[in-house]
């Protein structure tokens, strides 16, 4: 018998690599913080002991859901404004809003009460985009959970920095920062195409082929960023982009509901991933993203949720089903974005985007033990023709019954185990900013 | 004090009519089937005493959502054949399918599970559209929802009837049969304009009329349904139905993806209300429905979550979240359908449709005691700055605690209360059913 630190028996297996494949009771065998032997349970229980055993009788194993498009601590704004169109909703509530609050501990409040929630769905990794980064790098890191802390990059001035200057300098400042932090990875994220200059996009692209690293950036995500780049700078925001060196295979096109067909080609030519987050897209009438057409064209598509202020959760399980739904109606084509393929976008789409498809994403051996397991015996998830079809298109986010992030159980039969995510705590944390912000 | 049969405190009680009204600390009152008082919980404290209390400090109640169209026996098809388009989906898998295994023990069965499901997300009403309608309102009579049975209209046999002649037959005999049920009600339901004749919506017109009930119908469900009526007919289906003279204040106009400004135009004169299923729509690729247009034009909008083989759920939280997501995109529009007004369209929305408005859809003292409890104390609806926009936008179904219809609590605690709706034994039903079905 060999030892290991910890063994997972399910009912069925989902490892998103090799696409599609369900393996039937099996087990995922854990040393540290790695997946180190995935097979049939009774081979498991002859192979293998352990003083630290699940029994899933009832459960699907599916790799950590990975939120590719975040604004963790903006959770606290939930529910503040909505029915809003997208310009609107930030010049006229979000960015003063922001103005007001945001500091470190608004970041490190909002950033645990999404990290709390995203456990709590299934997620396990998760690409941010926010302020005061250190802060959100500690408590990452003290959750337990996987993160890439996005660098803001703008040109005007906020609470974390004065201008582009600032933001480089606590960007390069937050790469040392994290170095010997096992969870957290950095991204450039300039904000989007009307509030970064051509100079900090060049700057960007310099630095994230140096560092190599991923770089989030919000574009194409409404018709009106399209048409007011034409009027201000004579082309659409990609092609001016094309220009500052930003276009490649580092690049996370976060929304992209507007595209011709040139711009897809060149995407993919690129190798860049498209983030598509459709219910923020949906519910602030930014538009459409064509799937169809970026599936059809050999694009990486990631999913992300996008900040629980526009959208108004951190769903994972409930953006990849809207996703599958979706694009079929916009591609007016039932078969686009099957739920196989939604399940590997919520997954390897993300580790991908991210350049951690070599860690994480699928559940294989050798990879990182990020594993969610979702309860399937509910009523609402019979009869059960098919696990992935319910999983994408009937299980709601409550039925995630444990996660784990490198190997840690961090969600136990829907209990949160991480000291800094008490969540009744944390529900009053809520209540003050609440307090504060809603006078 | 007064003696009541039950009394229910509650942190908000949302009634909806009048709309965007949410009473902080207020009680309902039941005395057997109706709501005899709404007042603040101090006032109820002094004035009314009961033996059935329930404290729900943490709880919103609304009126029970209205699922406005339902094909709840084919339950027993979640998840059978996904990420197929309409026609194919119904010609080489649902319809053979149905026609091999669909007889009075699948609805009894499939029925059963349906109710269960619905009742656990807070639905208290459905709008039915499926075959053996005795024994779908003895099922619903025992399980103690309401509902009313669609009464099926097709040119072509079934199990259930061997053409128009005996549809019409059993559909007139199914009125006689449920005269005494106080939950079930009768619709006609004439399939669609692609299955049902010129003679049989003349017949389903006249016999709404001398029965005063409503009209169950899938309109304009696809572009396809267009260009083949326009290829058979010469023209499109509204047109063709005009003549027959179905488009009245009675029909529910279902789906409804396609309409010129014309169409919109006649079923706002018309008095027709529309049930709009989102999910299905954007599932089988049928389309969008334009529900800011069909607002604009005054149109009574309800909302269904149509079978759950083809959405694959019978929720209506979700289904109403997709609603208001779903139109803003389509309008162009991020004001349409609010979270007020989708709260609207899912319970009001529905009692208008199915004529019941006087009786149910809001929670009025004088109406039906039909209620939904929702826990709003998860991390996921922090921080609580409108309760309104956290159910349509944050909430998720487990988060229903109470379900009562006619002052009878049918979900208590996230338990099911029914004899006749025992969980494990529903799971055990639906699993025997697939392994016939998937053979």
């Amino acid at each position: 018998m060999k030892a290991a630190d910890s063994i997972i028996h399910a009912r069925w297996v989902i490892p998103v690599s090799p696409t599609s494949q369900v393996l039937e009771n099996h087990s995922l065998i854990i040393q540290q913080d790695k997946i180190i032997d995935i097979l049939p349970s009774a081979e498991a229980k002859a192979q293998y002991q352990s003083d630290q055993q699940y029994h899933l009788t009832d459960h699907a194993l599916i790799p950590g859901l990975v939120n590719c498009h975040a604004h963790a601590a903006m959770s606290l704004f939930r529910g503040l404004a909505d029915d809003l169109p997208l310009m609107s909703w930030l010049q006229e509530h979000i960015w003063p809003a922001e103005s007001k609050f945001v500091s470190p501990s608004f970041v490190e409040d909002g950033t645990r009460l999404a990290i709390a929630e995203m456990l709590r769905c299934g997620t396990t990794c998760f690409n941010n985009m926010y302020f005061f980064n250190q802060q959100e790098a500690d408590i990452c890191q003290q959750a337990g959970i996987r993160a890439s802390s996005g660098l803001p990059v703008l040109e005007f001035p906020t609470a974390y920095a004065s201008g582009p200057d600032e933001y480089f300098e606590k960007g390069l400042a937050h790469i040392d920062y994290i170095k010997d932090m096992p969870l957290v990875t950095a991204t450039w994220a300039p904000h989007a195409p009307y509030t970064v200059s051509d100079v900090s996009f060049e700057k960007v692209a310099e630095l994230s082929a140096k560092y190599q690293m991923p770089i989030q950036l919000h574009l194409h995500e409404s018709k009106q960023e399209i048409e007011d780049s034409i009027k201000q700078f004579g082309v659409r925001p990609q092609e001016r982009l094309t220009r500052t060196g930003i276009i490649n295979k580092y690049l996370q096109a976060v929304h992209f509901t507007q595209a011709t067909e040139q711009e897809i080609e060149q995407l993919a030519a690129a190798g860049a991933s498209m983030v598509h987050c459709p219910e923020s897209n949906l519910k602030l009438a930014s538009g459409f993203a064509p799937i169809g057409r970026l599936q059809k064209a050999g694009i990486n598509i990631a999913i992300g949720t996008d900040g629980a202020a526009s959208n108004n959760d951190l769903d994972m399980i409930g953006e990849m089903r809207t996703a599958a739904m979706l694009a079929k109606a916009v591609a007016e084509d039932a078969t686009a974005l099957s739920a196989s393929e939604a399940l590997y976008a919520a997954t390897m789409g993300g580790a991908k985007a991210m350049h951690l498809d070599d860690k994480i994403g699928s559940l294989e051996v050798g990879k990182f033990a990020d594993i969610a397991a979702i309860n399937l015996s509910d009523l609402e998830c019979q009869p059960m023709y098919n696990p992935i079809s319910q999983i994408v298109y009937a299980v709601s986010r409550h039925q995630v019954s444990h996660t784990w992030v490198a190997g840690r159980c961090l969600l136990n039969e829907r209990q949160l185990t991480s000291d800094c995510l008490n969540q009744s705590e944390l529900v009053s944390i809520a209540t003050q900013w609440r307090d504060k912000i809603a006078q």
